[in-house]
């Protein structure tokens, strides 16, 4: 590793570019700037390189996910029966077997690609004394830095509040849920975002009874209206409760090692275990943000503009510490574009969609809009289905629930958005990103051949309805 | 079903096309007719439609493989280790469990499509009279029909040489295999084609020690060599024998129950059973196609020219009746192809090139051109490579030899071909298919952001790779 020795012959290095935080988006930003062939540091409070992503958030709960769906026999219950099972007495120690292994392994293809790339990597909380300089302090000591720019990176934590009384044996955040010691009979999860559903999914698939609560009545907005009711659908046929619309009160534990989640309607739910993932809150503390004039909004959340840019000039902020979409492969992207802006690159040679997976037990996928915001434009556009049912590939691999949906121009049958859900989504989705962006349709996934048996044909499929519908309509 | 009732009323109709055989060439054939609103009849001798794809060949086989890749446990072995099965004591049953329900789906699912398109069903045994007119034989009777163009889509069963003692009990061909009764210990294949290959591999996988035999030196010369390299080395380090550039003498069966094979070179290979599957001979026989003057090649193989016309005008061929590819994907679209043809419709409004999926164990698949074909061709290209060890979900799901190669132009950069080993590999071409369509390149693979963690990712990574490449050479 590049890894800087406290007060070594460097530590008067200026440099291009020095990044806080490194998970994807700094991994990312860091890189870009090397390729760029600048001077570039990292910055991260963790002795190992990969932010939350490797260490306690995707990684860790890809996982977990693998396990769970292989050692739950969860694929294979469509063809050998509900009740079947690969281990009938699974542990936590079975489905987190793999976790420290790809953890491991993740950490060192970070740290390789970073020494490749000529980045210094230096462990220690980083905080700024003015809009050039920052201060770092580490268990080995403390040095001086200073950069023409920064990207701010520090991610995010799960966000813990008051009334939670989080003990990190019944009442967890994501961040410590897989410490946990026994899979629990029934469990609660407060908040049904992106983490809270992939949890629920997954521990539901194990056989827990879940209730997950939620403040808001539609969970998930920017998915698809019809993918999350397929989801919520199924969820429920495995034994989710959902509660939506309903505001936490206070969640304790009782004596007899049971938790109680009040809600603020006066219901009460006594669960095994609670997983609290109602929002996460940026990383943006103790970093002397106020010395530079940069205030964060609530839950430290940074604002920046289009271009990642921060309302310092010289300092721009990229993944979970802005906000939503907060996904490893959004924040990359992000950090890619703020270091290319930063260096008046254009980031964009090519305008590619941006796709989103979520892996929830079924997985999900999206990219382009859905129908709401089409609807809301006022943009006509027709969809076209295709089922998993009737897809061999599907059929042989277990899943019939799956779904693939195209939504297109009514008019020029362009492709303005696919969702997905059933196995493979998150792969699937990029054959729809292709098609989008070459501003094709309709006849470039009537007319392509695909593979016998696969899941990809459901393009096809899909196409074939959508021009089916139009047809009927007598619009073609 | 439309299914036509011998001596009824209809007897006499005249069709604008008739299609003579049931399977994916066929049926594309006849639904592309229906769609141009064709009248159409589809003639099969076999009692079910979906002709061998779906009753002897690839429905059979995949689910067989989907089994073998389940119970065996074998993609969690690099997980697990090497002993891991799911079920220690397999038998035939458990692999081939699945198989009729699947099949039983697949045809249901035909027959629904040939109905919703009516198309009308014909079974019996078809023969030509003269260029416009059928005889068609049945159990329930006799009757003419007339059209004035047929697509022949026959298909094709396995050669099967007198010096091979095929028996059904221990010699086999590629469509009775799976009727055998217990799992063998040993297994001799002959004909390292995609079917002997498929077989092959997924025995192997199961424990089966394989011997298997080409008389070519090299075998699938379609596929890129590095590729078939990395499938020959996976498949010696699980047990698989090569014997190449032999032929065979003779197969038979032994009085204790064991087979002998014997080859030109006077080798002897002692097994528990032999899979003969040294290609296919196209079902060309007693259909009068003499009286019409078409005269089959060697092993009953129709010639055809680019349009898929025989050297009769009016009478065309697709699938596996004109030889190689013979994959079910490609036949469909010759079918279809065949029918635009005939009707003098533009077939391609769109330019797009064909995947090639292979269903061994690891699947293999390739679009475009391989490194030989381009250089013969003097095109100068460059490679760029990731292997799925790299890959977090690659590591994820216990894949870490798989393989994902680009070739692409060393000037324009524009994709010129894609080849894949590892799980997924017939569903992560169709990227590249459509990057190829729209004559796109590493620039779109560099750019576009995939979901974390996806093996689709591999696309960028060998972009980069192969990017890195170009800049070494000072080419960029």
């Amino acid at each position: 590793m590049n890894t800087l020795i406290p007060n070594s012959n460097d530590a008067a290095t200026h440099y291009d570019l020095i990044v806080i935080g490194c998970g994807p988006a700094g991994q990312r930003a860091a890189v870009q700037a090397a390729k760029l062939r600048k001077k570039v540091a990292i910055i991260d409070a963790r002795e190992v390189v990969g932010g939350v992503c490797v260490n306690t958030g995707t990684i860790p709960s890809k996982s977990f996910r693998e396990a769970v769906l292989y050692l739950s026999g969860f694929r294979q219950r469509n063809i050998y029966g509900s009740a079947y099972r690969v281990k009938s007495d699974m542990s936590m120690a079975d489905l987190t077997f793999r976790c420290n292994y790809i953890m491991q392994h993740e950490i060192e293809t970070i740290e390789a690609q970073l020494v490749r790339n000529r980045v210094d990597v230096i462990h220690g909380h980083a905080s700024f004394k003015d809009a050039h300089t920052v201060e770092i302090e580490s268990t080995a000591g403390h040095w001086t830095k200073t950069a023409d720019n920064f990207v701010i990176a520090t991610g995010a934590r799960p966000y813990r509040p008051s009334n939670v009384e989080f003990n990190g044996t019944s009442i967890f955040d994501s961040d410590d849920l897989l410490q946990m010691k026994d899979i629990p009979r029934t469990m609660t999860v407060v908040g049904a975002g992106v983490i809270g559903m992939e949890y629920a999914s997954m521990f539901a698939a194990l056989g827990v009874a879940i209730t997950l609560i939620d403040s808001r009545e539609k969970i998930l907005d920017f998915v698809d209206s019809e993918i999350i009711e397929s989801l919520i659908y199924r969820l429920r046929a495995i034994g989710v409760t959902f509660k939506l619309g309903e505001k936490v009160e206070s969640c304790k534990s009782r004596e007899d090692g049971q938790v109680v989640t009040e809600l603020k309607s006066g219901k009460v739910i006594v669960t095994d275990c609670i997983l609290f993932s109602a929002g996460r809150e940026s990383a943006t503390g103790k970093m002397g943000l106020e010395k530079i004039g940069i205030i964060p909004e609530a839950r430290g959340l940074l604002k920046v503009n289009e271009k990642f840019q921060t309302t310092v000039p010289n300092i721009y902020a990229a993944g979970d510490v802005i906000g939503f979409p907060a996904l490893a492969s959004t924040s990359a992207e992000q950090g890619r574009i703020a270091t290319c802006n930063i260096f008046n690159i254009e980031a964009h040679p090519i305008e590619i969609p941006l796709p989103y997976g979520i892996y929830s037990i079924p997985e999900m996928a999206l990219i382009g809009k859905n129908e709401k915001e089409l609807t809301d434009k006022e943009i006509p556009y027709e969809t076209g289905i295709a089922r998993y049912q009737e897809n061999t590939r599907g059929f042989l691999v277990g899943d019939r629930d799956g779904l693939l949906k195209l939504i297109f121009h009514r008019k020029t049958k362009e492709l303005l958005g696919v969702h997905i859900i059933g196995e493979g989504a998150t792969e699937l989705i990029h054959v729809g990103q292709a098609v989008m962006a070459f501003k094709a349709g309709l006849d470039y996934l009537i007319n392509a051949v695909f593979n016998y048996p696969t899941l990809t044909s459901c393009y096809k499929t899909a196409a074939l309805d959508g021009y089916n519908k139009l047809r009927q309509q007598r619009a073609l």
